[in-house]
């Protein structure tokens, strides 16, 4: 997510991403909605229900990244990594999507994908994808100990920013602005229960989204008002399709931590639970942060 | 690294770029060396000191590749992230390397690099640099026990690939081949002391390269002849030019494990520490491996 980014100013919106032509699209669908252009580019159009402080949550910048490559006619097999930079601020409006598949092999496929308003790239992207077969399979890490879901409350963070409302977030441990403000918290961990609201199947545009969903730490370990923003994310997906149709409309198990902060930037390191306990994803992401 | 990249022809030696007119050069910096082009691309020759079982040492083309932007003129800061997606072998040989700084703000700037070999590239990469400024920092992770490097014997792996000369290897745990073939290792973690042999003052060319030297965790955990090869890694820099001059030539601390093995790929988190104790990376990769 990204707080801080100046307001630019956005192209016009095109009759065909209209958001009242598409009343039965889920938010997310709407929001990463990708229209082809006769010359392969794609046009999409940010959308206010997921609307960040200012500009876009760059979750859905990043599901709507992979999704251009997810639906283009040349693609093979699943997404394995997606890495996203933010470049430069998203303004609300139209924007365009490039996605280029570099190269295929046999049972890979490297993509270079960009978002673009007007002559400037404001989000660049590379993802892997590959045809994946049945192999040995262990897990390392242990899933966090959960209450269930709906034994917890659900977060309200609705003046933080709209997006959030477009999640049914429920803490464990380390919930946004929770910490005492000098720092003295001893950690950044943070553990909730995340499902899309409305509910929806999971996908790989949605698990891109919730990937970015954690706030950054530095809300969880020192939470002053100062700017912050991610830089880059980078998510290595461990589930497959059948895996993430199997998850159905369920919430996710999530839990994110920091290993360093220091001169003005951040990392953070992510896992995605199903609810059957399987290790959907891992991501790491890089945050600025001022002070 | 990738061990079971296939064999391709790669194009002429250069003069400029031939090992014998360059007799002074750390072989890490000859690997490396780029050479500037009229129409703005560089070329450079792999190194048969880096060499691994089939074509180049991953590491040494992610170093490569960063060195591209850190030599660049419009070069602003120190690196902060960087993906390196290994789309297809590289051949022992000549290659042309593209680096482009796609967007330049007030203290970030986005970098888009390939590596090419005729008409095919088989590298890409995205970079972030900033200007980094002080803050507030922590350490989340603490630093795994270890006795000194010069207690430890020297791992000797010459028979695997001719790179793993090119480091001083020192296992505290974890070593290469060291757990039964069945998998009944309980987990993938190694943790070692790494430093370029010949002895190299510590930069970012040398601890991009690093960051991938710690073989793919398959082998750790189940080191069957399969096999195996980074898809995809990323290295976030939480040390600036001047910690990293601070590590001079003393050996570095790295620790890594795998999260999931499954269907075809594991990914691997590893942290590198300095000797005085600080964090200098966190890096995070998938790999390919079969059966």
């Amino acid at each position: 997510m990204n707080a801080t980014a100046p307001h630019t100013t956005g192209t016009d919106l095109q009759p065909d991403l209209q958001p009242d032509l598409q009343p039965d699209l889920h938010p997310l669908d709407r929001a990463t909605r990708l229209v082809p252009q006769p010359d392969g580019t794609l046009h999409g159009h940010t959308d206010a229900d997921y609307a960040n402080q200012v500009g876009p949550f760059g979750g859905v910048t990043a599901a709507t990244l992979l999704k251009a490559a997810l639906d283009h006619p040349q693609r093979l097999g699943d997404p394995i990594a997606l890495t996203v930079n933010y470049a430069g601020p998203v303004a609300d409006g139209a924007f365009t999507v490039v996605a280029t598949p570099l190269r295929t092999n046999r049972s890979t496929q490297h993509w270079w994908l960009a978002l673009q308003q007007g002559d400037e790239t404001v989000t660049t992207a590379t993802a892997v994808f590959a045809q994946r077969r049945e192999t040995w399979t262990a897990t390392e890490v242990a899933r966090p100990a959960a209450p269930a879901p709906d034994t917890l409350p659900r977060a309200q963070y609705s003046q933080v920013a709209r997006w959030i409302d477009r999640y049914d977030l429920r803490f464990v441990r380390g919930a946004l602005f929770g910490a005492p403000a000098d720092g003295s918290e001893p950690d950044s961990v943070s553990t909730l229960w995340l499902r899309d609201d409305p509910p929806r199947p999971l996908d790989f545009v949605a698990l891109a989204s919730i990937c970015d969903a954690f706030f950054p730490r530095i809300l969880i370990r020192r939470p002053k008002r100062v700017p912050f923003g991610t830089v880059s994310i980078t998510t290595h997906f461990h589930a497959d399709t059948a895996l993430l149709q199997a998850q159905g409309t369920a919430h996710v198990l999530g839990t994110a931590r920091a290993q360093h902060f220091g001169r003005g930037f951040h990392d953070q390191s992510a896992e995605v639970w199903g609810a059957d306990g399987a290790l959907l994803a891992t991501s790491h992401q890089i945050c600025y942060f001022k002070e």
